[in-house]
């Protein structure tokens, strides 16, 4: 059995900032907590088109094109690989951060609600990790990815919130309320979900769920 | 006295992103920090052009002009202000985190060294802290910014490296080598230094030393 030192983590983006891309903190306080039980991680994000830039400071759309790939690489300081090089052989476990960009450049929740259909290389993934038996994890927004993908009665949390609770259960997966400090974990399929910012009032608060999530896939 | 959950601190950014903004990690890792020793945080940034855009991917100039405002609104949530409106009488302590947006936004350090030039709405936040008799904190490259303001033999930490080091030297300033796990406090000034990235080799080693920072700046 591995210890924790030996144990490979891939983190998927979306973006950089939490309107049109990855959620910011929950990348990093993932990093953090991984890095903290001394697991090896890579960042992944798919080279495509984002599905519109939004401007943080007016939370307008803006005009400039920006690639979803390109803009995760801020998050990984450059270290960063296409997800269509990914394969469930090189790790351990795989993690899908939050933020809009899960929900419209990973799949298209934002717009399609329980219809949506999910980016070829992130369903590949998901896949690839569930034949192999390894962990899955979906923080904030992201499980909806999961239960598209999965489906079957999977367990999965996104906190509270009525309206995509019901667009899960929608897809066949099955919804669990779960405190912002909590998290979800579905046996069967190996798959670990947490509220994150859609109940997390702050960092601190963040770290909570996350860091108990991370304790468990890390075990 | 104040206790922890009455102190309020400033983080002041310089875009998103390592290579052309605000170091990510360390800004989100300074929040952190913050946010579970009940801080209450604000955010600010200089509403200017970058001094460039540089695609973290291939770590080659972009072609699009962004704005450090802006950007930074990413890492905040869209929760940031005007670095012109920052009043050193509503904050207890200021923090400048690092990456080169820090040399190259907030001053000129990474195109002319020790005789940059500092952004006016940096230099007044610093000055206005100073007289007020109130804390400052800078990590990773951030300390070049209050050795060319501050000056006056002003003790500060970019870890070991001996070019930056002679620079700040150059400045007026007094470099002191520090670990990555550690800080630099100056009595006379209130000026708080750490590493970070200028040593750290993960969010982990980041953490240790703008913990350590951030623990004493909070007593």
């Amino acid at each position: 059995m591995l210890n924790s030192s030996d144990k490979r983590a891939a983190i998927v983006l979306s973006g950089c900032g939490v309107f049109d891309g990855s959620e910011i903190h929950e990348a990093v306080v993932t990093l953090l907590n991984l890095q903290k039980r001394k697991a090896k991680v890579s960042f992944f994000a798919p080279d495509t088109k984002q599905a519109g830039t939004i401007n943080h400071l007016s939370a307008t759309p803006a005009e400039d094109g920006r690639n979803v790939l390109v803009e995760s690489a801020r998050i990984a300081r450059g270290n960063i690989s296409p997800l269509s090089e990914f394969k469930a052989e090189d790790c351990d476990m795989i993690i899908f951060v939050g933020g809009f960009g899960a929900a419209k450049n990973l799949c298209t929740f934002a717009f399609d609600g329980a219809a949506c259909s999910v980016n070829p290389d992130v369903e590949r993934s998901i896949k690839g990790m569930l034949s192999a038996g390894k962990k899955l994890g979906f923080m904030c927004i992201a499980p909806v990815i999961a239960a598209r993908v999965i489906s079957n009665g999977v367990k999965l949390t996104i906190g509270s919130d009525s309206a995509t609770a019901k667009a899960i259960e929608d897809m066949g997966a099955r919804h669990v309320p779960c405190g912002v400090s909590s998290f979800v974990k579905d046996e069967k399929f190996n798959v670990y979900s947490t509220p994150a910012y859609m109940l997390a009032s702050d960092t601190a608060e963040l770290d909570a769920g996350i860091s108990a999530m991370i304790a468990e896939m890390m075990r």
